[in-house]
């Protein structure tokens, strides 16, 4: 008789849960990396008085592709890859983005996803606002999301980035430490403009997210998520903020392609899958642009279910059957590009 | 007169031929760090009683594609690179896994290739059967294919990938280890059901070494291969053993493209651009499954000059000449797949 | 009141200017990585005489595809990055090359760009000439270029690469070490013959490069280039100099791809783009080793502004607008490559 024996379980934790990686510990060696390399990155480093680093990717210098790629994993948690590409999922566009997370909605969702609204009135102009994205999040969990996600870390450093065009006020720097349980000195916040180089990648690479997110909001049950994948055309980047948020979105909502490897019932990957384009929103079928200035640029009057990926392949692993949706659609996507591929 | 003196050559071996790296020095840290990951990757890691250490890359864990490309690596030796990303040999497809190995005969055939015949009898039930597979092979001999390729490693530790959905029986690891020449803790063994994400992207990336297989089939000069390339889609998972290994080879079989750059006469390039499609297999034409039942399940009775890339290039670097052969069938790939791109 | 204050600017130097990398400093691990993997890529190491380091990527050895991916690298400065992928701009061809460098006109022009003109008269047969590339360039600073670029790099090592089919004379060696202003036993030489499986790679991957170039030729502000992409089918490596010169120089003209992002007005980057692709040029029109024979073989009849990608976009960063203009042709790169996709 020779039943096999385990004797010492390294990583799997009692009753039969993997223990979680630090998406904070993930991540440090990478914002290191990224300062380390800021003159090649094009990259400005500053400290602030209170110690808090600021990485600024293409405010007050140029920034470059490559320092998006790099940011783009870091909002990653460290669980994922992003690579450019001169092939994608349009034939014939020079530039493109891949991304992979070995564990999509931790990776995406738990790190990834812009979900920590931060602000600062300021009494002589109009109030500092942003969305943290990054690995911070898991340590200040302010949103509820955190509590589905049953995850928090625990970590002495960590680092949240920040889509804005001008540097964050000092008191806030101050409250996003603190709400993140840290010293000053051991915050990095990476500042990525709209219409950056740097900027555009990071945005392009949330392709996957944006899908994880609607699966969220449409109410799929997040733990049947095992693995994901997705790719987009790499927009020209615009020169004013409105056009930018334009092209990013629509890079994604024409151009975006997503494959999710999901757990659970057939009837529900079906679901998912017809759900999950952009195109099963009422408000698709013209560029982002234009829906936004149709509602006024009152972005909560634009249906939330827009923001997703242009195609989407749903394949469910218990069955092994494959569900997809939507279409990819070039001519939307150079109308917002404002050229052909 | 400055004729060119050579003073200190380093790597080259009397007689001229190079010396040849050693397989299991290349891949130890490609396991160790795999093993390191094991949380990120979703891994399972178990230890025997004699010291040997499993990696459970979906038999009790989830595993992840990101854990079946590193273990592809390992596969080959650390002699190559396995890639994912969102294009590949078909148009539209959300996932491809590209290989690229410098030494493609040694990457190949004399790591990656699943050529090591084990098995366990046990009293109660049937025997564990499995292909091994990686850097242990080139240490245990145990194949005549060795002896062609010219090639043995030394090491004190070492690693075997084996397709299979169970754990290995104890006296099997410690023949495997005992027959590598290894310490019992010193042997690896990385497990990857043929139906896990893991699995599904280690068979794929398998892409070129059946390729390379083939060609040793056809009988031709192994050592006239220099380098070479492959791609394929990644196919769904499947449920089941017996569809996720026909949707592996179909992957392979309908959608597979590879390049090899081969020494030697044009005729002999040429005759094997045309001998080494699956289309030129007698049973090429249908879903791999369909085959397979066809024959009773009797894996014999299935023509061996079927398993073999869709499209091939042949070229020949004493001429400068290439020969292609084969296509992809995009709806024959849908059909095995379950799913169109 | 919360003005942000700047007080410990880390890169950022006096007027704002950036300080730049050097070059010699990042691409020498990338060299010391590339020797200490000789046996797996193929490669020759010899020292000569005076302690010159030669890599023998092609000549006496077999060098490999990854090979020429790692010198590319070097070639770039150790600011970009080259991948060799199943997928590239022309549908079908199983080997492309993809590069990207985050400050195109250092890594391609301060460094990849083949400008450094050597020659060694040998008193009982012809000549020793060959073209430096690489970082060695910037220390020599023999070209004009490098006043125009505004870069000089410092170093006590270097490296440069030839794309030669023979051994350098030991004189020649002393001289470039000399005119780098290193010891002879800090030099590095990698040679890389034009018809080498490595020579392939690390010439197609100058994609970018030759549009740098070009665009610095039709008089366009090299400081208005902020960031590049280019990608090219990897051709068949041809068995004589001339055939390989026409097929390597072939898959940039006629299906190399490249998007370049540019500040400025509008007016420039159109202006670029119409002028930019190879078809812009009164000698486009047939494969280049027909071109060449035309000429009766005088390299410098043939029009300097042929050297260009196929397809161009360049992005204006100002604007957001886009230009594109050439075409890939892929009848045109197939008569060049002796076969079909």
């Amino acid at each position: 008789m020779d039943a096999w024996p385990i004797h010492i379980p390294i990583t799997t934790m009692p009753g039969g849960r993997m223990s979680r990686p630090s998406i904070n510990a993930l991540t440090a060696p990478l914002v290191e990396s990224l300062v380390a390399d800021a003159e090649i990155l094009r990259l400005g480093i500053e400290r602030l008085e209170n110690g808090c680093l600021l990485v600024d990717a293409g405010i007050h210098v140029k920034g470059s592709l490559e320092a998006g790629r790099r940011i783009a994993e870091i909002c990653l948690g460290g669980l994922g890859s992003v690579s450019l590409s001169g092939s994608g999922p349009v034939a014939g566009w020079p530039l493109a983005v891949h991304v992979h997370a070995a564990d999509p909605v931790l990776a995406c969702l738990g790190s990834q996803y812009a979900g920590w609204s931060l602000s600062h009135k300021e009494s002589d102009k109009k109030g500092f606002n942003a969305l943290g994205s990054g690995p911070g999040r898991a340590l200040s969990l302010k949103e509820p999301l955190f509590n589905e996600l049953g995850y928090r870390d625990q970590a002495d450093r960590t680092c949240l980035v920040l889509e804005v065009d001008r540097l964050p006020p000092l008191p806030l720097c101050e409250k996003i430490a603190r709400d993140c349980g840290v010293d000053a000195d051991a915050l990095t916040l990476i500042l990525t403009p709209t219409s950056s180089l740097a900027g555009t990648v990071q945005i392009v690479a949330r392709v996957l997210e944006v899908a994880m997110h609607k699966s969220h909001e449409l109410g799929f049950d997040l733990q049947a998520i095992q693995d994901g994948m997705g790719s987009a055309p790499l927009p020209p980047p615009a020169a004013d903020f409105l056009t930018a948020m334009g092209r990013t979105n629509d890079a994604i909502l024409f151009a975006g392609l997503v494959q999710l490897f999901v757990r659970g019932e057939d009837a529900q990957a079906q679901k998912l899958a017809i759900d999950l384009p952009s195109s099963a929103s009422r408000d698709y079928g013209r560029p982002f642009g234009e829906v936004f200035k149709a509602y006024g640029y009152d972005f909560f009057k634009i249906d939330p279910m827009l923001f997703s990926p242009a195609r989407v392949m749903v394949s469910a692993l218990d069955s092994g059957n494959s569900y997809a949706a939507g279409a990819l659609d070039t001519a939307l996507m150079a109308a917002s590009f404002g050229i052909e591929p």
